[in-house]
């Protein structure tokens, strides 16, 4: 039995209005004035001066917004790396994301993708990444999905959607500032907190867990269901929890592995486009047979802050497209052995799976 | 408001046998043939081939056998170093301890006094050290101390017990396999653990606390509970969440401060030489009036596992040698002000800690 040798976050800063140390924290990070820090910032924030006045610009540093409408894909991250070499005569400083999962995402991988040769579709997979990435940071503007602390970076490619899972992925340093957070859209909210929630029960009821993960899962657990079900928090008490809850979040996952939602919630987004978060909902939600207890509880959650998931969204599909969404569930092997341990192709058929996504 | 930047233990092996992963860990961090492995192992294990069989010796590393028999000092560090740069040609490749909080200190204080000019006892303190420690990795084998995630390394000098409390002072690598700790004796086991208990009372009962250090002290508090209090838990799930536990209490410290026990038992430790945890255990068990709950819930604990701890240890101490413990203790000027507000002086005279002691 070999264990992984799990890379953390080797730098992390927590507390509310610490996004003003980003000046301090890159400077002795800077390589020469010729090496720009890139701002990967979610286009939300594009005229928010609150905001980006306080991005510490210096040199040829330079912000790019991007849109988080859609979820990160590989040619994205392409057109972003070569876009990055040709403006510049070298190599970045450092890449910095600042927004949700899909900014976070795409700043791993992007300096991921400056330092190896290829296209990111090649390095979609575990441990295929063979150079050190550029220096990244990462800071979360909305929690739950636990980018911050994982080692993969999950983007859609031309036949997949799966991450970069390496060594290299994870960031050299966090900004954990909940203050950031505090413009998210309620339903966003809901959806991105849920992942944190999902990734909690998929990790504890899966066949890999062990004490490591489950004292993360636990704790993360135990914060969503303070943070969605119970009234006494103030506003910025709940934005805290749910960001240290997405910490831990990730960190359940180390040595654990997500489930049958994110499984299934990958094909409706490879296949329809639809948003991690709530495709996770979307899902979830028909899970019962799986997480009778979690489903209860979600469901709970749900209704006490008036969530109403879209419905219907597979009825339209015809069956080339069911397979493609199945084909791509199906190939996350690793995902339906933790879920149903290593015989889950007797549970888990084509048909079986037709069946749940018809019923989202 | 400043926020500290926290350097966090950038990889971590948790695992049942995962020390059997230590050659392929080390491996790859080798220099050269002539920059040695140093480990520096707890004496308890020096018949033990269990253990000393598997630790991956090549060229010419070395085994250094250390008793913990008495709290790790600045002296003993500037003589292990001294030893090593006599014995060898090279900066070694890296510095392994491998036992308690003695041993995990004595590692991070040799491997940052190989790189750093001058005598341990010029670095107790907050940021005094210059430069980056050698590669240094972390292996308890008793848990509890939170020593192998702290950034600090607590050593007694010739005239303080103080940490050297630096960003270089974190373990580059720690290896969490609880069945390293299958032999510890019952005591031991008891007050290795109170030490992680109190920590979490002492940081969750703080004034300095903030939601990263609280979710972490809840985690830590709720698996000592559950591993002191309850029946229901294997020997094995006992000594991994044990691991766990020592794991995030020693987190939950990042953004906190221990408290009243931390500083009274550093006086005791100082001027007794009496070992961390059951000058913890001393201490604490006469602390009813600064954390009620958590000495009552103690008391509990130390009946169910019939724990008799020493009585009448400062009753024949003369008033210098208990001038010289409060000096001590009232210089942990972080720690008072983390239990007690800015204004502990009012509640803090030597008077009141004159009584104190000699209640123990």
């Amino acid at each position: 039995m070999s264990y992984k040798n799990f890379p953390m976050v080797p730098r992390v800063v927590f507390g509310r209005g610490s996004f003003n140390q980003l000046g301090e924290i890159l400077a002795p990070k800077r390589l020469n004035i010729n090496a720009p820090f890139i701002f990967l910032v979610d286009d939300v924030f594009k005229s928010d001066s609150w905001l980006t006045s306080r991005i510490p610009l210096a040199y040829n540093d330079q912000i790019i917004f991007v849109s988080a409408a859609e979820e990160p894909k590989t040619e994205q991250v392409d057109e972003l790396v070569e876009s990055i070499i040709l403006k510049f005569n070298e190599r970045p400083s450092g890449i910095i994301g600042i927004g949700g999962g899909t900014l976070l995402d795409l700043a791993k991988a992007v300096s991921i993708m400056l330092t190896n040769k290829g296209k990111a579709q090649d390095y979609q997979g575990w441990d295929l990444v063979k150079n050190k990435a550029i220096y990244h940071v990462g800071i979360p503007t909305i929690s739950g999905t636990g980018a911050e602390v994982s080692r993969t970076t999950v983007l859609t490619g031309p036949d997949k959607k799966l991450g970069i899972n390496s060594d290299f992925t994870p960031f050299d340093q966090v900004v954990l500032d909940s203050e950031l957070t505090q413009s998210v859209p309620k339903n966003q909210w809901f959806y991105t907190g849920m992942d944190c929630y999902i990734h909690c029960i998929e990790s504890l009821e899966g066949t890999y867990l062990n004490t490591f993960s489950q004292s993360y899962g636990d704790m993360a657990l135990s914060l969503c269901e303070e943070i969605f079900l119970d009234d006494d928090l103030s506003v910025t008490e709940s934005q805290e929890k749910l960001m240290m809850a997405s910490w831990h979040g990730g960190m359940s996952i180390v040595y654990s592995q997500v489930g049958v939602a994110h499984a299934m919630s990958y094909g409706l987004s490879y296949l329809l486009g639809i948003k991690h978060g709530i495709g996770n909902c979307i899902v979830f939600d028909q899970l019962e047979e799986f997480y009778p207890e979690g489903v209860k509880v979600f469901k709970e959650m749900k209704a006490k802050h008036n969530i109403v998931l879209p419905q219907g969204i597979c009825s339209k599909l015809n069956d080339q497209e069911l397979d493609t969404m199945i084909d791509i569930s199906l190939g996350l092997v690793p995902l339906w052995e933790n879920a149903l341990g290593k015989n889950w192709k007797r549970t888990i058929t084509r048909k079986k799976l037709k069946a749940l996504y018809l019923r989202m």
